[in-house]
């Protein structure tokens, strides 16, 4: 039994696998190899693509789907020796156990909750689940990685450039009303490293990835041959790139003082991807995970363009899932 | 492609096929016709026969179903051009963008609001939502029309009387503490001049129905040879019925002078459909579209005799509603 | 067409002929009985093992499968003759008489509500759904009854005693922090009486049964070779039992004095099944039908023992619903 947990626990050869299934897929969308398999995705958090991409892949290979959203679970209790008299009616442990009975497999959706910085950064919540399960459960984003976007990114990169290998990708922060999770840009950061791009990540001071992520990708750089640089900068950030991967989050700072965090992130409100910022660019492509802030986080006039790629992007999360499907019953 | 968005845009010839195709497929509930498409069924709004029905409807013809409630989604922009820095998290051609790259087919239900007369009285809602669609798109109601419930209505009418030329159907307004939108007065009106039924619109006044849509009913009866009357008075109202066809709605007014509007709807309280309105009828069948308030828009007496034909309305949801499907792939 | 509402409708050798269908299936997930029949599940309070293992049960056995949740319906209106211009708008006869046009079978979960004795302790809420309906009813847990837990609970004790008659099981009460409803225990009472099994129930004062179900007990052991004996002390409870079956429930003085119940309630939180009960016992089992408040009704020393079989009942849920569903259309 494996779990789907990130795109860390994958060689680049293996990550070349799973895009060739995924394209596989793609050309063949109805295939019968989840046939009397049974799925449960569990959402703590809110999703459309995430939710309706599964939900179509499991029944386009054949098997069953039950979705779970928040409010259908009992309150859950994740710390062990407590005396449950309060809220939570149900432990983790017991919640697991007993979906390991009914389903083949689990996805599980489980986004940094914003209270302790420690809970977040080591994926306590997401752990706390998938430790308890006894089948294989899948990460349909946790508080630190959201893997089936970035293999969605890494396969949709592969279309349009077709190929890895020093190709020049710029990941570019965003303001945005809300503090969001680090989970997207962790994941494109180690995919894009892992494969070998080249590779510009972009913030204002104060927006700093957590160093554990940030070490691993440098390593994943100098391993495949990539580049990795850290640059707070836009125009810098814009020159030369092939793709921008644009995308809002907070700032580590958040939990110690999150009224600082908050002034910060709304005093950067001109990190915004616009037309000006992609004339920079060698007629990059325009990414991002969605759902996505019109003329906060992008222009429209970018967003509309041609050399946006949203959707594709969102489409090919089902056939990179269905890999990531077939691959755990391998 | 093409969507299913009202009835005006077809021909009694076209009703009257669908007609046929719907009393085929009540007499062979499963039918594979759909295998290897996948359906979205978008409910900004509640609902519990539309959901069923349509559920039940894509899986007997052999298709899969997503059911997104309105807590489902991020909220909605449906505005073009703004800066999204406030609580709406995605913008609708993002939303549909996406939707249309997983499913083959996507139902929509978004009720009149009840705040803006122009959003309302043009379904700039539902407009904005079937515009970002790459993808055909069934009203499953919208603020001005609710086609699958008025294609049930003329298949159970067609069912009882066998005809429709000439046959007398008084849609007769009732009281509610609500003010309803007017999708299904304007539905069934329209649904019934178009295929030359001799029609009556029955209400006090204050609760015209919206002045687009009666011309188009009077024009619709002259070209099918149908008739059309609008009274104010019940007891004319009820005289020589065949059909009578209660529905509460709340008046035009409401966007103006909302509390004159309510004390105005409460103030007409003695429009129920009760024994004594029946019994000037012809001997008429009853019919609602459902959920109904008892003993407020009719008595207990009325839709519990044998002349009420409510649940052969709503078992006739299913059957319209795959000729529906079956016509948007044909 | 039949109805599965409570155990007590059934013989013993009825009873033993679900457990070898359930046993059948458990070794046969897939069947393809249930083709061509759609399901709804319609849940007027939480669920998750419920909701998960009759969705998958439904879909192993070839079935589709309709959940509603409580907010998906129109509020409910059960009593007759009331005019309807409050809150509710839809009454009991309309929403089931239209969901049996669409189901072949419809599942219903309605708990008590804790407001009038006398509803609750009638089962007035199931019940006045259940005669609305056309279509066979399911009970997943009313205000009295849990038949599919008992079922899986005597599937359970049958795997693990392999006989019943004369077997002893200790039923026994437990503090919880809300006063929770008493189909669970009533059920196990009457399942376990009925099939022979030697029944001690424990219960500090102030937590008695309803004298109907203690009475309906007291009769089906006497004509099932059984025994059943009501104890108020923990230790007298324990001793010799071979399986101990723990749950928390309110007092029925919580419809005159809640505020005395729940002082009672907690004034007997020595009432947890810890390690010291359990050594007083014949090295018996642990069954719960979860979710469960651990450290409140059971030790975590307990419940992670290997004396604990809650996993296996919370299986057995699937096995002994498919023998449920086969009988509904025998």
């Amino acid at each position: 039994m494996r779990h789907f947990y990130s795109l860390n626990e994958f060689t680049s050869d293996e990550i070349e696998r799973f895009l060739q299934r995924a394209l596989y897929f793609k050309s063949r969308p109805y295939l019968n190899i989840l046939a009397q398999k049974q799925f449960a995705l569990l959402f703590l958090d809110p999703s459309l693509r995430t939710r309706c991409s599964f939900e179509v892949a499991v029944r386009q290979l054949g098997g069953g789907v039950t979705t779970l959203e928040g409010q259908a679970l009992w309150k859950i209790e994740t710390e062990l020796g407590t005396r449950m008299d309060r809220d939570k009616a149900e432990h983790v442990r017991e919640a697991m156990g007993v979906l390991s009975r009914y389903f083949d497999g689990l996805g599980l959706r489980a986004f940094a909750r914003g209270e302790r910085k420690q809970e977040d950064l080591l994926d306590e919540t997401f752990s706390a689940f998938m430790e308890s399960a006894k089948i294989p459960v899948f990460n349909m984003e946790s508080a630190v990685y959201h893997p089936c976007q970035a293999m969605a990114d890494l396969l949709t990169i592969r279309e349009l450039l077709e190929s890895f290998k020093g190709r020049k990708i710029t990941i570019v922060w965003a303001t945005h009303p809300r503090p969001l999770a680090m989970a997207v840009p962790n994941s494109i950061l180690l995919g894009t490293t892992l494969v070998g791009m080249d590779v510009t990540l972009a913030h204002p001071p104060g927006f700093e990835l957590q160093e554990g992520i940030l070490a691993m990708a440098r390593d994943f750089a100098k391993r495949s041959g990539g580049k990795l640089r850290v640059v707070s900068g836009r125009e810098e950030a814009a020159r030369d790139a092939e793709v921008v991967y644009a995308k809002a989050w907070g700032g580590l700072g958040r939990y110690d003082d999150p009224q600082r965090e908050a002034e910060l992130r709304l005093a950067n409100s001109h990190w915004i991807v616009d037309t000006s910022f992609m004339d920079l660019t060698r007629r990059a492509y325009f990414m991002h995970c969605l759902p996505v802030r019109r003329n906060v986080v992008v222009s429209d006039a970018v967003i509309d363009s041609k050399q946006s790629v949203i959707f594709r992007q969102a489409e090919n999360r089902l056939h990179a899932q269905k890999a990531i499907l077939e691959w755990i019953y391998a």
